[in-house]
């Protein structure tokens, strides 16, 4: 159990609020969005935009060669590891306001708040901006605190090209944005993101705050079924073989199943549901579907996945369609650290706040930083669930009240024994 | 009732399936098949090919401006309309030997046992040869018999251009295909046309011949699902609004339908299902259908078209997506005429045959000439019902008998009084 802090301090909304509308000025997007994609003079010039703040208040800071950013404030006992907050800079090419930015913009207010209240804490704090967390110019997303925990290997992270064939490694040095500090350096006492949940249930159940106990678990499928392509008029249907039909047989199934899910936590996602070759009057040779399967529970996803692979084999074998059947990717149930989802509960409590726990069902930079760290998420609403939209918004008293929340906890976290 | 011939000729088989492969040698495709495609230097050749062979019978021929071919035969009393007989040689760009060729080259041994025979009909004979029937160089298919029975306007026909920009107007005159014959013209006794099947049945049954009662109806659908784009992980199953699930929902539940069919004669084929902006982890926005109905009967169509658009809208109100349900075309059930069938019907009683009756799923010349003349159809069967393929193939027995019941009825009616 963490204790309460021995004095709480409050964070300043309206700071925030226009911390969060000057840094949306860097790279506006034509409605009102931002485009920071990672490692372009945009994104280069939000990370300068942060160092002139945080220098106003005597931070330090330091790169490593991945561009990954360490904002250091001391600490009374200056040698323990940092207490950590951070997420990502770099939006979507017609990106939100607050996807990311957020987080990194609490920190920022935190330090503030610190700092007004003349609060030098037990231990140092960290304010951790990473690259490229969105993934959209340079794959895989997340690639900074991947391979900053060791999570994901170096070649891939540098080597990972954009459209015009420009490396993340390129980037990096185009922008100046390498730096000396060591990959896994420095050593973290505990890493908080504050985050938009990107989904509508904080909204729709009226909640200002979620506390994230975890991220969900994540599988992928490619299935593709081939039956024999025929003419739609001269063949009756008990003569065909119609991988469509036995595609849309088996997503019914699966998703009979999910519906049923005792937790109400399984996810099924049809993204993709492609006929090859079509046309309307000939029955499809080819079908392939691209799933996303997503549950909070790795024993309900080994079921689901099982169900989902026996549904596929019984609708392929009852219309007499080849199946292939192909597990392509998985990530599995990511829990987050009891003693920090306990302290953030406390602080919910002191504020007399409301607060439910629940799953992520997105990727974020703390699901490496949890096999590193102790770490924990909170969640803020957003408006219909939007985010990588420039319509992206959150309300200003929820943005206030993440910040407040994250603010109690990192500073009973920096201050206890 | 028609009455039996007073005296009926056995066609040559041999023959026959000499002419088959001569005419497949015309433009001929990589893997056995043929390629003449309508109005090209190689459909001029094959017609070449048969006014050599025509000629040869001492036939006289005429053409009109849409390029339809028509060959003719004298009769004792010439001046009486002539029965026709008559198909297509133009093919598909990689397609087989026999789809209409086998039409035309039946209607020549005809001609040829006719003249073996020395047996000149009471009636004048046609052989008619439609320009363009398949459609994949100038849309629509069946332009010839439509616009020569005034069912396609000419602004269409000959207005028609290919994927170079050229129209079908020019390159009829470019390959000296136009004839001063007027569109319509002459008037026809009745029109017989022989076809491969293009569908299973004939051969899954084990019947050598099929008499085509008629052409079932045919209707196109047009229709776009519309929800809520958003990220598959964060947004649970029930907060979802996915038309992608809806979708597949309305076709397991029309296919349901459908199966269900009295008659068995109901056929739906989901030619295309198309995700707009597709992505693995991202709950489909939009999704569009392109739907084939069909069934022999008028009556049942109009229930089955109420019964598509019911559960569509069913689907949609369920998932909460908009539906657009559009209906984009439509050719209703095409009897052929009762006379003519009755003679087919006795023609295989003489000869000791097996031909079902059944209705033809695809469109054919046949269909258009029925609004002007007694028509009617004979299939044969052709192999995995594999047709617009090079690997389409009829046996040569087959062939034969589907020639001598044209050979039978064609004489018959030409001779009634």
């Amino acid at each position: 159990m963490s204790s309460i802090p021995h004095r709480s301090i409050d964070i300043d909304a309206n700071r925030l609020w226009d911390s969060l509308m000057q840094m949306a000025e860097v790279g506006p997007s034509p409605n009102g969005g931002s485009r920071r994609l990672a490692m372009t003079p945009e994104d280069a010039d939000g990370r300068r935009l942060l160092l002139d703040w945080v220098e106003a208040l005597g931070c330090t800071w330091q790169r490593d060669k991945a561009g990954n950013l360490f904002i250091r404030r001391a600490g009374r006992e200056d040698h323990l590891p940092p207490v950590s907050m951070g997420s990502h800079l770099d939006t979507q090419p017609l990106g939100g306001r607050f996807d990311g930015v957020l987080g990194v913009l609490a920190g920022l207010e935190v330090l503030r708040s610190l700092h007004d209240n003349a609060i030098t804490t037990r231990r140092p704090l960290s304010l951790i901006v990473w690259t490229n967390e969105e993934g959209s110019r340079f794959a895989p997303a997340m690639g900074g605190s991947g391979v900053w925990t060791g999570r994901l290997d170096e070649a891939t992270f540098f080597g990972a090209s954009d459209s015009k064939g420009v490396t993340l490694g390129e980037a990096i040095a185009a922008c100046g944005e390498a730096g000396d500090l060591a990959l896994g350096e420095p050593e973290l006492d505990a890493y908080f993101e504050l985050h938009i949940e990107q989904g509508p249930v904080l909204e729709e159940q009226g909640h200002p705050l979620g506390i994230v106990t975890g991220v969900q678990g994540i599988r992928w499928y490619d299935l593709s079924l081939r039956g024999q392509s025929a003419h739609a008029g001269p063949t009756p249907m008990s003569y065909r073989r119609d991988p469509l039909l036995a595609a849309t047989a088996m997503i019914q199934r699966m998703r009979e199943v999910v519906m049923a899910d005792p937790d109400g936590a399984a996810r099924l996602t049809v993204g993709d549901f492609q006929v090859v070759e079509p046309s309307r009057n000939v029955v499809p040779g080819e079908v392939r579907l691209l799933l996303d399967l997503r549950h909070v529970s790795d024993e309900r996803l080994d079921a689901l996945d099982a169900e989902l692979e026996r549904l596929a084999r019984d609708a392929a074998d009852a219309e007499g369609v080849e199946l292939t059947f192909e597990r392509r990717w998985h990530s599995p149930v990511t829990p987050f650290d009891d003693a920090l989802i306990d302290s953030l509960r406390e602080a919910v409590k002191a504020r007399e706040l409301d607060a439910p726990c629940m799953m992520s069902g997105a990727g974020h930079d703390a699901v490496h930083l949890s096999h590193v760290t102790p770490t924990v998420m909170i969640f803020v609403p957003c408006r219909d669930g939007i985010s990588h939209n420039e319509a992206e918004y959150a309300e200003p008293e929820h943005c206030a009240l993440g910040t407040q929340l994250l603010c109690d906890a990192v500073l009973a976290r920096a201050e206890r024994d």
